[in-house]
């Protein structure tokens, strides 16, 4: 793993980093508790399609669980989109980069990545064997849901503004192995995924305690109470 | 109204109630604020089928208004339960009380004993004119849907465990006029209403702000973390 130069703004120590998986290298930022020693609770967050590590709102969130929290958390960019995204795709038509983004290979690599960015950060003297959460909506539910379904240092989950994909029964067959606590958010005017798919996703989970919370308004319109609600649903699991 | 003798434990004032509506008399409970003066906030608390005005989980929760927000609360009787239980329906068979709640009459009359109960309480000195809403499951959100929908005294409302009943259309039309803020819950595997009928009232009601939350389980089993949920949202837009 290497790091970059660390900053420290109002409590908030954040630093780049990459991963090396396989022949990739995983571009990320991490942010931890001004002088955090391990171990410090994690949330891993996977961003939306088109979106980046750096999101402002993945950062506002970010910044939100190390300051109101004490809880460390981190991002890495997706396949093709911010520091992985190719030369090629940057004016390419969004249903090209869409290619990039479907079938199990790319689903199964995205779930390597995020193992190979929790294995680095675990070895982390600031973070070390915490409790881990893991919170990602819409593409970050695609390729979140299967890492969570997969990795039992996963103890909960945010996800939702997803549903089953088409043909690919990807998502349904692994969101039974999902068995953390799990709050799913749902748009009921999504004009991407219909309500009634996200319902199907959210009815497929596998475990016990689980919330379904839905919201007026179109894919992107989350409404604010809810991010703070996610926050809150992960901070109450995470310091238990 | 005729008010009965008040008692006051850990700083709740409570006392029973009857108030005439047309040839009815209304039996209920009020919960104030030890030595509240007007305009004080106030839920109105609709029991659901089989229960009855003190049902110990609405106490509690009334209670929980008092101590914990500084709101009011109030409960009454739904027809031909508790104190209006006719003495033949005591021991007969569920089905025959059934008979006495479906229709409009029915409706209409429970939406005319909660609008003279409003009328009432709000006549009191501890009492006045303030915030409003409505908290009501199952039978509760039957009877309390339709009665937010026609009442704008009514600032915010819980509702939820219900859907279009048969070829009733009574609550698929009242559903648009309800336009306050609402939290509704379903539960997942509800054996009486599926949650695909209860999802379909949910996305009729007319609130720009409503919020539906799932949860895993059969009808009567709401997490408790639920029902504290539903108070912080009703004591959120009470005390705005």
């Amino acid at each position: 793993m290497d790091q970059g130069e660390s900053k420290t703004d109002r409590g908030v120590t954040e630093r780049d980093f990459t991963v090396p998986c396989k022949d990739r290298s995983i571009p990320g930022v991490l942010w931890t508790p001004e002088g955090s020693t391990a171990p410090t609770p994690l949330v891993l967050i996977g961003h939306g399609g088109s979106g980046h590590k750096r999101e402002d709102h993945l950062v506002a969130l970010a910044r939100r669980f190390v300051r109101h929290n004490t809880i460390a958390a981190a991002t890495i960019d997706g396949p093709v989109h911010g520091d992985r995204e190719p030369e090629e795709l940057r004016s390419a038509p969004i249903e090209k980069r869409r290619k990039h983004l479907v079938g199990d290979r790319v689903t199964d690599s995205m779930v390597e990545d995020w193992k190979a960015t929790l294995d680095a950060l675990q070895k982390l003297p600031e973070i070390g064997i915490g409790r881990v959460g893991y919170w990602g909506l819409s593409m970050g539910t695609m390729f979140g849901l299967p890492f969570v379904a997969s990795e039992p240092r996963i103890d909960v989950a945010v996800l939702g503004l997803m549903g089953p994909l088409g043909k690919d029964e990807r998502l349904s067959n692994d969101a039974p192995q999902v068995t953390c606590p799990v709050l799913f958010l749902q748009q009921w005017d999504d004009e991407l995924i219909p309500h009634d798919r996200s319902s199907e996703l959210f009815g497929k989970i596998g475990s016990a305690e689980k919330c379904l919370h839905a919201n007026p308004g179109l894919h992107s319109a989350v409404p604010r109470e809810e991010f703070l609600d996610t926050q809150n649903f992960l901070a109450r699991h995470l310091s238990a």
